[in-house]
C-alpha cells in the first residue's frame, strides 16, 4: 500500500508481454528495428502529424526526456524559464545544465506548480535578450501535469505559447505525468501540444505502466536535428533499442496509456473525495490527476503508517502536509482501507 | 544469420524471466529497493570484495558506465589514455568528452587493439604531469575484450596497471564484454581487475544476453563519491531501477553469464576454424573471444549476403576484411550453413 | 561627466607607468617572473598570510575571477548560493556554469543586494545535502560591495560564513569592489576576509584605477590546487603575465588602492548628501561605498542628461530611480556640477 | 639573450604610448569605445572585407582566440581535425574541450607540424560524418605559422581549404605568428586568409609586440553570432575594452606588425645562416619565419647557457635539438654573440 509515487509500481503486463514478443528474432541495432519505426509512425498518427512533420526519440528517463530536449532548444549561455519547483530545476540535480552545457534555469513563481503568462510576460520584460552580459532567453518549460498535482487547459497552454513565441522563445512541455493530465482535461495529444503552441514534449511513459521508457518529442524536425548526436554522447542510445521502443509500442497499443491514467485518476479522486469527507483532513490542493496533497492531523498520519501505508511529508505546503500519488494499478480497496483508517484514527 | 554485433540479439530467456520476477510488488524507486541491494552484494561477492571495499552502480548502457566512470577517474583538464580504435575514442560521440567536462582522450597505437606498458610509459615519458599547458594524465583505459577481439591476460593488464600507477594515473577496465574475455582467459573475476590494479570496470551484460544493463564498478569505493550525482545528473539513475538490477541479477545468477560467454565464444572459434580451413579465406586476427575477423573474397562475400548473412566489412584491417560476431545464441547450424556458403562459393 | 560606471574610466597614471617600468627586460612567460613573485608576496603580506598559506592568481577579469574561484570551490553537481542579483547570477552570462561545468546557482532575496544568514539558512534547511535529485549545496558567494552599493561588516561576513560552514559549504567574497568596501567599513584586509569566514575572494582592481587586473586570492592553497589548470584552459593564462602583475603591484603600492577607493567614496558621499538636500529628490538606498541611487524627477533626470551627464536608470528600485557610479578620478566639481543642475532643475 | 620564445619579450614602445594616448577620456565600457571602433574598421580594410563581411573581436590570448572561435565552428560532438602536434591539441589545457562543450581534437601527423590534403582527405574518408556513434567533422585548424616554425602558402591553405570546404567543414587559421609568418611568404592578409578559403582567424599580436591582445576574427559574420555571448561567459569580454584594442589600433598603425615580423623574421634569418655554418651545427627544420630549430653539440649548448644565452631543448627533433625564437626586438648583437660563442665551443 505504496503512496509513494506512480513509480513504486512495476510494469503494466501488457508491456512486460510486448518485450517478449520482441525478443526473439535478431535485429539491428541502435534504432535500426521495425519496433523503434513503428513506434515512430505510431507516435506521429497519434499526435496527428505528417511523419517529416515530427521527430521523436526512445530514452529510457524523464530527466533524459527533459535534459537532451533543452539542449536542443537552448544554447550554453541560453536561459530556460519555468517554475521554481519544476522538476528540471529541483530534481535532476543539474542534468539541463549538463546536456546544454551550461544554461541557466530561471525560476518563477507560481500556485500549484503552474506559470501563468502574466508571470512570464514580466520576466521576460526585463530586457536580457541581445544583452552580452546576461544568458539568453531561449526556452519556457512547463510541466504537465504540473509538480503540484495540477493541470493546464490546451487554452491555458496557448496563451503561455502565445508569450513565449511572441518573444523568440520556444515552448517545452515536461510530460512526465502527461497521459493523467490528457485523460484529466479530455482532450486530443495534438490539442494539448502542437495545437496549443507546443514545440517539444517529454513523453511520459514509466510513471503510468512502462519500466522506463520516454519519448523526447519534436513538433518541427529541424530542431532536433542534433538530437540523436546528443543522445548517444550522454550515453542515452541504447544498442538494443526495440526494447525501449516496445514499452512505448506495448503502451500505446489499444490505449492501455489513456486506461492506466483513467486508472490512477479514479482512484485519486476516490481518494480525494474520501479525505474531502474525513473530519480533520483538508485537501492542500485541488485534485486534477493522480496526486492527492492533504493536511492530516499528525495521529491520523501515524496511524496509517503503522497500518503500513506510505507516503511522502510534503511540507512545501505546510507542515502536517502530505503527498498520496496513485498509480495504473492502485486498488480500490487500499485507497478505501486507508480512508477508514483516516476516519478511525480521527474518531479515536 | 545476423553476424554483425552481438547487440543484435534479444535478451536471455533466464533475464526476460526475472523482469517478470521482480514485477509485481511496489518497492520504493531509485534504487533503494531490495534487487538493487542483492545485486551489490552478489557483484561484492563475485569480485571478492567486502561490501565495503567495493561500490556498484547500475547503468543501461555502456557508453553511460564508460564515461561516468571516466567522469570520477579524470578531472575535466585532464588526459585519458587509450588505444585509437578504443570504444570511448571513436564510437561514444564523446560521451566522455561530456561526462568528465572536456577530458581529452590521448590515443595510442597497438596490434590488435592492445595496448603495451612501452607505448604507455613512452606516452607518458613526454612530462606533461604538472604542467599548466597540458592536460594532465589522469587516467589510462583499456578495453576486454579488445576492439579488434583481443584479450588482455591478467599478466598483461597487471604490467599495464604497474605503468599506470607508477605515473598517478588510475586504470579503467571497459568490459563491455568483459565475460567473454573471461570466458577464453579462465580466471576469476577478481585475478582480471583489482588484483592484477583494475580501479575501476564496466562490466557489461547487454552484449551477452541482458537488454540494456551493465554495472559500474569500483575497487575503492573513494573513488565512487561522485557517482550517484553524476549519474543522476546525467538521465541515468532508473526510477525504476529494479528493472536494471533485475537484469543483472539474472544475468549472475546460476553462472549464465559465463555460460552465455562460453557458448558465444566456442561459436567463434567453430568459425574461425572452419573459415581457416576455406580456401581463399584467412583470419585477419587471432580469434580470442567472440569475434572473428577475416579477409573473404569479394565473391564469397557476395555470396554470403545473398544466402541471408548479415555482418560488416572491416576494412581497418584491409578492403577485403569482414567482422563476424557470435553471441550467446548463435546457433552452430547457422555457423556450419556460413561456412558451407563460404566454401562452395570459392568451388565454384 | 559619465557616472554610468566606474570602469567608464582609464588606468591610474601610476598604474600606468609601472606597466612601462617593468617592459624592457625579457622576463620568462606564464607567471615565471618577478613581478608576478613580487605580487604573490605582496598580497600575502597584505592580508597577513604566510607565503604557504595563501595562494593568488591574477587575472584579467572580475568575471574570470568570481567563475574561475568558483570552479575550485563547486563540482559540477553542486549549488552556489548567492543574492538574485549577484553579479555572477545576472551579469556573467552564465559564466560560472561554464567553468563549473554546469553548477546551478540558486537564487536568493535580501534587501540592498545583502543576504542575511536567516536567507541562508532556510535556504540550506531545505534538505539537499546527500540527497541525489539535488545540486549538493557546495558554496554561498557575496558581493562587497553589493549590487546595490552596501557593504557588509565583517561581523556580517562572520555570521554568513559560520552558516555556510556549519553546512560544509564554503565562502566566497565577490570583491569587484572590495577597495571601496573596505574603504568605507575601515578595517584591515584580513579582517573583512579570512578572519571573517571567506574562503576565496575575488579581489578586483580593475574599477579601481587598474586596466584589466584582478586577483583570485584562496586562503587555503589546498582549494586552489587546479586553479592554475583551470586558468588555463579558460584562456585566462596571459604569456607575458608581468604586464597583469604590475598592474597589481602598482595598484598596491602606496596604498594606491585604498586611496583611489577613499576618494570615489567621498565623491559618492559628496553626491548622496547633494542630492539629499535637492528637493524632489530622494536616495533609494544607503550610501555606503562608491554608488549613489536616487529617486529623481523626470524633468531633472532630462535636464542632466540635457548637459552631458550620463548614468543609468535603475528600474529595478522604482521607475524613476537611477545610478550614479563615482570612481578613483571623479572630479568634485563635476559633483557639484551635477547637483547645481538638478536643483536648478527642480527650480524651474 | 633569452631566445626561449617571443613571449619573454615585453610590448613595442609604440603600443605602450598608445595605452597612454587612449587613457585619460571616459568612455562606455565593454567595446562601446572609438578605439575598438576604428579597430574592426582597421581590420575590415586590412582584410579587404565590406564592413558587414566580417566580424571581429579583441581578445587578451591566443588560447582564447582559438577555443573561442572553434565553440562557433564546431558543435559540443563535433570534431575539430589538426596537426597532433598543434597548440590547441597540446598547449592549451583542454581550452577547446572547455569552451566548445566537448568537441574532439583529432590529431593528424605531417612534416613540420604542416598539414598536406591528403592527410586531411584520408581522415575525412572513415566516414564519421551523419554516423551518430562518431563526433561529427565540423573543422579543419591548421597554424600559420606552424608550431615547427614552417608556413603555408596562399596555394597550400586554399588546398587544405578545398578538402575541409568539401565536406562541409570550416576551416580555422591558428595564426599567433601571423605577422611573422605572412612577412615570410610576401602576400597580403586577405590572400593569406579568406582569398585561400579560411573562415576564421586567430590574429596574433602578443607574441610580436602587444602586451596581450589578440582578434578573433570572422569572414562572414553569421559564424560569429554567438561570439559576443561566449567571450563574455568565458570572462573574456574586458570591461575597459579600450585597452585591449588600443594594443590592436598600436599595433596595425604604420604597419608596425609587419616591420616588428620582418625584424624577427631577419634575425632569425641571420641566426639560422650562422648556425648552418657553424660547423658542428646542423639546423633541423627550414627556417621560414621567425624560429630556429637546430642539433647543437652538448659542449656548445652548455657553453651557450653558461654565457647567459636562455632557449628550449626540443627533444621532439632530437635529443641535441634546441628551439631558438626570435622577436621584434632582438637585437643583432645578441644573434652575432650567440654564434660566436657556439663556434667557438666547437673550435675548442
Amino acid at each position: 500500500m505504496n503512496f509513494c509515487s506512480d513509480n513504486v509500481t512495476g510494469g503494466a503486463p501488457e508491456i512486460l508481454a510486448h518485450l517478449a514478443a520482441v525478443n526473439d528474432e535478431p535485429v539491428m541495432p541502435y534504432g535500426a528495428d521495425p519496433v523503434t519505426q513503428r513506434v515512430e509512425a505510431r507516435l506521429a498518427a497519434l499526435f496527428e502529424r505528417a511523419p517529416n512533420a515530427i521527430a521523436s526519440f526512445p530514452v529510457a528517463t524523464g530527466t533524459a526526456a527533459n535534459a537532451l530536449i533543452l539542449s536542443c532548444l537552448a544554447p550554453p549561455h541560453g536561459a530556460v524559464f519555468c517554475h521554481r519547483d519544476a522538476h528540471i530545476n529541483v530534481d535532476e540535480c543539474g542534468a539541463p545544465e549538463l546536456m546544454t552545457g551550461g544554461a541557466k534555469l530561471i525560476p518563477l513563481e507560481g500556485e500549484a506548480a503552474k506559470l501563468t503568462p502574466q508571470t512570464v510576460a514580466d520576466a521576460l520584460a526585463q530586457g536580457w535578450a541581445g544583452v552580452v552580459h546576461h544568458v539568453q532567453p531561449a526556452c519556457l518549460s512547463i510541466t504537465q501535469a504540473t509538480e503540484a498535482g495540477a493541470v493546464y487547459t490546451p487554452d491555458e497552454v496557448a496563451a503561455l505559447a502565445a508569450v513565449a513565441h511572441a518573444h523568440g522563445l520556444t515552448l517545452h512541455m515536461d510530460g512526465a505525468r502527461f497521459a493523467n493530465a490528457l485523460a484529466a482535461v479530455g482532450c486530443t495529444p495534438a490539442e494539448m501540444t502542437w495545437k496549443a503552441g507546443v514545440d517539444a514534449l517529454s513523453f511520459g511513459a514509466t510513471k503510468n505502466g512502462a519500466l522506463a521508457a520516454e519519448a523526447a518529442v519534436f513538433f518541427d524536425p529541424a530542431r532536433a536535428a542534433d538530437f540523436a548526436f546528443r543522445r548517444k554522447r550522454a550515453g542515452h542510445l541504447f544498442s538494443k533499442m526495440r526494447f525501449l521502443s516496445a514499452q512505448l509500442e506495448g503502451y500505446l497499443a489499444d490505449d492501455l496509456w489513456l486506461r492506466n491514467a483513467r486508472a490512477a485518476n479514479a482512484m485519486a479522486a476516490r481518494l480525494a473525495e474520501g479525505l474531502g469527507r474525513t473530519p480533520g483532513v483538508t485537501l492542500a490542493a485541488p485534485v486534477a490527476a493522480n496526486e492527492v496533497f492533504a493536511h492530516i492531523p499528525k495521529a491520523a498520519a501515524e496511524a496509517l503508517r503503522g497500518e503500513g501505508f506510505q507516503f511522502y511529508p510534503w511540507t512545501a505546503l505546510g507542515e502536517d502536509c502530505h503527498r498520496f500519488v496513485t498509480a495504473w494499478n492502485t486498488k480500490a480497496e487500499h485507497v478505501d482501507r486507508l480512508l477508514e483508517t483516516a476516519r478511525r484514527t480521527k474518531a479515536a
